[in-house]
């Protein structure tokens, strides 16, 4: 294998797939990536058994300078968390990578680099996923809906299926759902149907879709999302996304969600979430983060209480305010994590009672919706 | 007590004096801030028995809007860190504390806090340092003393005064000296000798300078240093910084530094430091992070090898080069972290063997200066 590259094509595709390279691993190969110079371009595969990622370089078409020259095919496994350092650090702009049997030069203007390659042929094979069936979305479209419900998945592995994010597709609409059954985060979108399935259900790790959203382009370039054989892949630009599905049925959530109230209120997004945070600053030292929240017509007030530091309160004009007045408490985090996703949108809060969930959403629309149950208001809570 | 203050003036003090707030003790007062409401001031106090701080807010003369209010005299102890992060996230710019027995109500706009405060008579005292004699030096010049010195400190107590800064004035000349036995750094300066002693000498320990050189001002205002008592206190402005001091008796370090040199090159620092971190990108792997360096005249070739990733080879053309050619390897972290204290000067390093320290400086004066071990060149070095 001989090849000359632009070092900032290099360094990018390194960055992307470097996301599946794992800190720690017993198989050695796994920390390598796979490296193969074919005809139609440079290929560079990171596969740690659960997430994969695969990306294609190409020569640029119009460009004064050369990209990428395939001087000589071949392939070779190289240490990834090396070759990103080394490539990050090179003083010239251009390199040039020979590989001789397992042996591999790096050329960068004064630095020379051989390093010890590892045989490609032990490198683990992507899963295959032979399904020709597809399901198409905007890559930006595709960071909101992991950014609306991936916080919300349990870090504990009581109960896997909650580890993870459900994609749930059944024509016309794609729904992101998330719980660690205190909480509850769902956003759905309208999904081109061209090509694509009628319905099918799949179980996200959060550690992918963490992953997949750091690589995702923020623009609305289109992705392709295929599900089949316990493995989602997703199709972007020249580079593939592959993850392990969680086994499991997700629980039914379509009766979880409130349909009636008897509180709403509208605040300033802004407003509310700093004063949040500041009854959040005594709530930490409790275990479930307890704040109280007295809802009245005039004003709403936010409390909380620390036995050792202790007490503040807080007062909030509602930008809005129906039904009857209500006290309830809850985990600040929660509120402000819910808050967090909803950005900068005005925020409508439906109460029903101080024991029963509540709801945010955009106060316009009705997803992203973000569901958190209270914590039994006494006064020790 | 009840003063009423602007928060950003409470928030620069409670910053700097937070650098003297221990995150762990077996005593809980210390992790108080002593807040005193004086005649002349606010002035709060941390001291966590190795480094004190203490700064006096004072009421601006000349401004629109009121900067401080004493309504009340009196005292509190008040956890330092909730305090600050309180204070942080206020909402409005005046912040109103009244104290009543220990009970401590902040207001701030929509905020209402009431903390338990700790019996300020529990709060210990700061040193009393009574000597008249003072060293006067610029804070910036007092910064680049640090600089340049206190990272060559040793981190194990092994020898416990080499985990401190000698401060060494014999009138004219202040010199800062510091070295963990592998390397040593030496800086000095021409100090004011108006009012101050004769001769000084004090070991600082390595953590007190880290937080003293936070709250310096990067200006050129006069920091006054008083030594009494196994105790350093420097004043500036209305800030006084404490630290105890190390006890024991500096080495000798008198006959360390060369007067001569065989070989000596003198090189651009950004290019030298860049192929340094390139070579040391996989010096890492052994303990010592050994690279060699071999010196030509027509050019300075560096060279390191780890076994299992593969090796590097750097081409550096000097800008200098006088006398003979000589092999050396030593230590990458050492030769780096002299390169950056020596920011962007031309640098010239002196050799006289491949088994001897050798020296940088810049390429125009003495100071500062450098020195580091070689360790053995061998075929594994």
């Amino acid at each position: 294998m001989r090849i000359v590259i632009l070092k900032s094509h290099l360094l990018q595709a390194l960055q992307t797939i470097s996301k599946a390279i794992p800190t720690r691993t017993a198989k050695p190969i796994l920390y390598g990536v796979h490296v193969a110079a074919m005809t139609d371009g440079l290929q560079l595969t990171a596969y740690d058994l659960e997430i994969g990622i695969q990306t294609l370089i190409i020569p640029a078409e119009e460009s004064d300078e050369p990209t990428l020259q395939i001087e000589q095919e071949g392939s070779i496994v190289l240490h990834a968390k090396y070759l990103l350092d080394i490539t990050r650090k090179l003083p010239h702009k251009l390199v040039r990578i020979d590989v001789t049997d397992l042996t591999t030069t790096i050329r960068s203007g004064s630095a020379t680099y051989t390093l010890n390659g590892m045989d490609p042929r032990e490198y683990p094979k992507l899963p295959e996923i032979t399904e020709d069936m597809s399901l198409s979305l905007p890559a930006d479209v595709f960071i909101s809906l992991i950014e609306q419900t991936n916080f919300a998945t349990a870090t504990t592995e009581i109960r896997p299926t909650l580890t993870g994010v459900l994609f749930s597709f059944k024509e016309p609409e794609l729904r992101f759902i998330a719980s660690d059954s205190h909480r509850l985060s769902i956003h759905s979108i309208q999904a081109e149907s061209k090509h694509a399935y009628e319905q099918l259900e799949a179980i996200i790790p959060r550690k992918s879709l963490l992953e997949l959203m750091k690589i995702l382009p923020t623009s609305d370039v289109l992705t392709d999302v295929y599900i089949a054989d316990n493995q989602l892949l997703v199709n972007f630009g020249l580079t593939k996304f592959y993850s392990r599905l969680i086994e499991g049925q997700y629980p039914d959530i379509s009766r979880i969600i409130p349909t009636t109230w008897r509180t709403a209120i509208e605040v300033d997004p802004k407003q509310f979430t700093e004063s949040i945070e500041r009854a959040a600053l005594l709530a930490r030292e409790n275990e479930n983060q307890v704040i109280r929240l007295y809802l009245r017509r005039t004003h709403i007030e936010i409390t909380s209480h620390s036995p050792d530091i202790g007490k503040v309160t807080e007062t909030v004009d509602p930008k809005a305010f129906e039904g009857e007045d209500l006290q309830i408490a809850c985990n600040a985090k929660f509120l402000l994590d819910a808050l967090k996703a909803l950005q900068n949108e005005q925020v409508r809060i439906e109460f029903t009672s101080p024991g029963s969930a509540f709801t945010l959403k955009p106060s316009t629309k009705d997803r992203p919706l973000h569901l958190i149950l209270p914590v039994r208001f006494g006064p020790n809570a």
